[in-house]
């Protein structure tokens, strides 16, 4: 807010002791300004010093930081203008995600960070483990970590009794309430020990992850296009100086185009359709196209940016060997009840399916690729006792800001983002 | 919901393989119930089973089975009465929250689960490695872990080069957002890796952490109190069924002590009266009473249970030497801005301070208590610069679970629980 300070003001003697990172307490009247920055100043009658701030050492000075060193000070930059409307939309939609599933009849569940369950399945995952530590002088030394006579790391003698990781999902503990309570939701945070350095990939993000019982496919489609319209709705009702702000200073048109995605209806589109529409647009793409193989970025975003002119679009039905494991086998054989929501500019935002409700399939399945059945004996029992239909999906947190505020790099979504050699503050 | 069947029902010779577990669409009419049970029941006009459930090997049997045996099904468990009734005021709980601090213009900021920051002290934390696997055959090998030339783990050969840990506390990640934006709260799971196997701990649950701007200790009590108010109401409104159930069934009485929390003032009592009150009370406790010593859950339980008959109690201004180092020294230079409020059967279940704003005074705590300012540098700067008086407080979710169900056992108020020996599912 501009403040207006006279010579009348009190505290005016202590104005040169203000600069950038102070804080101050002011008193006045609003008025209306004359300024064609702001609508309204405050006429400033008295002003405290309550933080002061050395101008010449303060690490953000006024000329425009690159977002590269904001990230080296971390701690500060929520308080340039930036940063500080990434946190509030960044809020928004967390609130709105709450709102949206909680007057939708969703129960949040907890899925769990640490697990030492088998089914997640292994790579790219964090261990988490007491057996090493840095507490003790320079940290453990590596001949005195447990070891089992052959000479591997004894996990039964680390916290949990077994390898125990960070989580990659919630989904497979979430259909474990679903098939109990109905509808349900996760919220959280969950990890990848992928050694990517870019900018549409962090080690530690928030997922969303509702699951719906009594549910197929179409039920999933429909929710997944009713949530995202209700929180970008819900951003540009409710945070409109920020998204001015992101609008002007950002990424031009960024509300024309979340608008659109609140007033015009997605388009649907087998996956088959999908590759057709790819191989008769004559583009030349860097990745191949062919039914069989997974659509790459370049093709997501051609088909929601230049083939359907920025609408979002709901790709469905995807070959069965491209996907996982649980997916709903189609009648055909050959596909299984998947869907990808894409959006312009970040692609893939929501990624969902039915779930293999059928026991019988659902064995079949992790025979042939080879999954260890025993490992999933709970999984399995939901579909022992009192299957449902149910379907769901997954949604990353910081790609859904990335979206709503234009933000290039998904490193300026999060406060404090970790990344393959960084986990500061 | 009672469901009555008929033979004229369509579907009643399927009656049979209707057995626990199993799920089932019915199709009726409502009507007002004969039973005493139930106000209204379903008239069944058509019935479909959905999902088999073998009675012969369903987990859960009919006859009531112990909390013990149900944390060994945990995927099942929520089909029960109990836990069903568990996870939807868990949900209201959290939900509440949300929209306290919302409506009250707090900001959700999510505080980093993974961190390499020095500041959170060693101890009872997780490391977060990729360093060790199990996924070759049969596991890392001891002898392949990366070392130093002393021998030691070569943490600079880790995912985030240096160690890692699992967080404790959002806290200082959070001062550093409130002093950017005002008030803001995290809501995000905490760790620790203590090796205590009893009913009040969790190696992981979740907790919430306000932190308000330009406030100081009675701004903090009151915003604790206000919450906790908020959310007992909201439950005892919003989830009438369920808390009927705990109140029959689980923990007679729970109703009107939760009323007397939304209805009756807090107590409010020096560290100093709490011990006069103590030692007054002429009771034997196991712990000694004396000032400078923690108090203990009996002394927190006689007080808020025996002395005040049932009132939440919160405790203010302890000595400085058993309190954290960040707390804001008082002018008597014995104790510092903290409190705790404590309640009945839980005892403490908020814990809060004022921070101390001061750089002098921080840097004084800390260089008394060996700590390494080094460390610190960023968590200084939020003193250095624009420093305003701030304060919040930290609440385990999973205590407030326990005390709004009266569930006995903390491992029965969250979805999966984490404990030494056990991170299944």
């Amino acid at each position: 807010m501009q403040c207006v300070l006279t010579p009348d003001t009190e505290g005016y003697d202590q104005i040169d002791s203000i600069a950038t990172g102070a804080s101050v307490l002011v008193e006045g009247i609003i008025a209306s300004s004359q300024g064609g920055k702001q609508k309204v100043e405050l006429k400033v009658s008295k002003i405290i010093v309550i933080g002061e701030s050395d101008p010449t050492s303060f690490p953000i000075q006024k000329k425009r930081a690159s977002r590269e060193f904001l990230r080296t000070v971390a701690h500060l930059r929520p308080r340039t203008n930036t940063f500080g409307a990434v946190a509030r939309v960044r809020n928004a939609l967390a609130y709105a995600t709450h709102k949206f599933f909680q007057d939708n009849g969703f129960v949040w569940v907890a899925s769990p960070i640490i697990t030492a369950s088998d089914c997640e399945g292994a790579g790219e995952q964090f261990y988490v483990t007491t057996l090493i530590s840095n507490s003790a002088e320079g940290g453990s030394l590596v001949k005195d970590i447990p070891s089992t006579k052959d000479g591997r790391v004894d996990w039964s003698q680390d916290f949990f009794c077994k390898p125990a990781f960070l989580t990659v999902s919630g989904q497979l503990n979430g259909e474990t309430y679903a098939t109990a309570l109905s509808d349900i939701y996760t919220f959280g945070p969950t990890f990848r020990a992928e050694n990517s350095n870019t900018s549409r990939h962090l080690a530690e993000f928030w997922m969303i992850e509702p699951e719906l019982a009594f549910a197929d496919l179409n039920d999933d489609m429909a929710c997944a296009s009713s949530y995202l319209q209700y929180v970008v709705k819900y951003i540009l009702e409710n945070c409109k100086e920020d998204m001015d702000f992101f609008n002007t200073w950002i990424e031009k048109g960024i509300i024309d185009r979340l608008n659109d995605v609140v007033e015009k209806n997605f388009v649907h589109l087998s996956y088959s359709d999908a590759i057709e529409l790819l191989v008769g647009s004559k583009k030349k793409f860097e990745f191949p196209v062919k039914w069989g193989l997974d659509l790459q970025s370049e093709h997501e975003r051609y088909i929601t940016e230049v083939a359907f002119g920025g609408r979002p679009v709901i790709i469905r039905d995807y070959p069965k060997e491209i996907k996982a494991f649980y997916m709903r086998q189609n009648d055909d054989g050959k596909t299984v009840a998947a869907m990808d929501l894409l959006v312009p500019r970040v692609g893939e935002l929501i990624g969902g399916s039915q779930r293999e409700e059928r026991l019988d399939y659902l064995e079949g399945r992790l025979d042939e690729l080879n999954l260890n059945k025993e490992s999933y004996w709970w999984y399995l029992d939901l579909r022992r006792y009192g299957s449902v239909p149910h379907a769901g999906f997954g949604l990353g947190f910081e790609r859904l800001v990335q979206f709503a505020t234009g933000m290039d790099n998904i490193r300026d979504t999060i406060p404090f983002p970790r990344v393959p050699g960084s986990a500061e503050f």
